[in-house]
């Protein structure tokens, strides 16, 4: 395998090249499309490539998101196909839909997602344990970004317990961490968490130096974008991968759509871009 | 609301009318099907209404596992509403995907599966807590079965972590069985814990006496269908909801396929009625 089949080195190559953090989620609502755009498979889809045509060269990512393309119905996994052509070769594709599961069903959503629609990575829930992780990082090809300590008010609930580990008490999400680091021996693991808990987020890349990152929560939940990808970066100065949403795509709802859209992707690629050059300067 | 609006109620009257703990988890494979019925949409259709037709007066619910349907492709959706179309009235229907996200994720997630494909209830992941969990439960004639003690061996990876809950320590699964209790306000709270773990299933159900518990891992993971619906049941002597798959679906390749499904889930039927019974006569 040549190091850029590995999936974190293609995440690297797409950071590099672009010289971007910026991942755009494709949280993509019918009921929200700008004007000019109908609400039906033809609009969805003019609206997706809209989107992608005015950003591709300023994001390392897209994150789709599957459950709003399964609340399109029929016409969802056709949508879904028409955005990762859209997407050009070397921009990473993440599947958020947290999934997570054993045996013949993560071999289902593996076949779904890594084969037949061809994502490069997906999102997934660590709380099965290693045997529901692991057919989802058993390519090198294709990564797996593990739910650690997420952007929510909610995650404090089971994320933050206190437990035992190795005969010490750390929070969960900190015993998620540790064991992502263990599971990571093919370079495809990476983790999740939320802008919104920068000092989580410092402490879990302390634990983590090298794994990818993906930082949800800056925007609409009020994370910080520039702080985000300062606390994430790994020790090259890379792999905080982070996510903005609703911010980007509904930037304007008005025929500028395509133009605010770009705008708003170039001014949180160029802020977190001169947060990791001051970074990486110390 | 009448009572027979509530997801839970609505459970145990379809357990009283089959006289059964029985749900039969729909893993549809096209590799799999038996003689006579093709591998495209017709004849995964087929094969999906033989089963229903074979069965539907034996079982409680049906658990069609959504990863199985989204690896059919484009037809995944298409099928899958034919499977719900198939599923008579009163027996109750459990989308397997292991969701659980926040906010307008949760919120599509609830579009797409209970108001769009009319799922009575769905599985639902707790890692990211209270907040990604509500609005699953938000509707009181919808269930959410919330993830406690899995039937995987991984299962103990995280849910068996001694964790801080109260000044007390207990393990995960625990915390999460006394959230889910103290969320079920409005009786659609479930819980799923696998039949590999006996034990921990009595534990559980100790601590929550009258919420559903979602039973897999009999069969082909080892776990026995009595032993389930006797640790599992309820103090009203219902809603241990026992899933079964490959053993029911695949019972035979064959032409009689059909009556081996049925004489497969009749025999499953049987046992835990009986093993209803003499607890209920304890």
């Amino acid at each position: 395998m040549r190091p850029s089949d590995r999936f974190c080195d293609r995440l690297l190559i797409a950071q590099e090249r672009a010289r971007s953090a910026l991942c755009v989620g494709l949280d993509v609502d019918p009921r929200r499309l700008p004007a000019g755009c109908t609400t039906d498979r033809r609009g969805i889809e003019r609206f997706i490539r809209g989107i992608v045509e005015a950003t591709d060269d300023l994001v390392c990512a897209y994150k789709p998101n599957l459950a709003f393309f399964e609340a399109m119905g029929s016409d969802g996994y056709a949508i879904l196909q028409t955005t990762l052509a859209a997407i050009p070769k070397g921009v990473t594709t993440i599947a958020d839909g947290k999934r997570g599961d054993i045996g013949t069903t993560a071999e289902r959503n593996v076949a779904a997602i890594f084969e037949q629609l061809g994502f490069d990575a997906m999102t997934v829930n660590p709380y099965q344990g290693f045997d529901s992780v692991q057919p989802y990082i058993a390519d090198p090809a294709r990564g797996a970004f593990v739910l650690c300590k997420t952007s929510n008010p909610g995650s404090a609930d089971f994320q933050d317990l206190e437990c035992r580990d190795e005969d010490t008490m750390r929070p969960l999400y900190e015993v998620v961490a540790r064991r992502a680091v263990a599971w990571n021996t093919q370079g495809n693991v990476g983790l999740v968490v939320g802008a919104t808990y920068p000092a989580q987020l410092g402490e879990v890349r302390a634990l983590a130096p090298d794994l990818p990152i993906l930082i949800p929560g800056v925007g609409t939940q009020g994370g910080d974008a520039e702080e985000a990808v300062r606390a994430g970066m790994a020790r090259n100065g890379r792999l905080a991968v982070v996510n903005v949403s609703r911010q980007v795509l509904y930037a304007s709802a008005g025929p500028n759509w395509q133009e605010a859209a770009r705008a708003e992707a170039a001014r949180l690629r160029d802020v977190m871009e001169a947060a990791t050059a001051s970074r990486a300067r110390l």
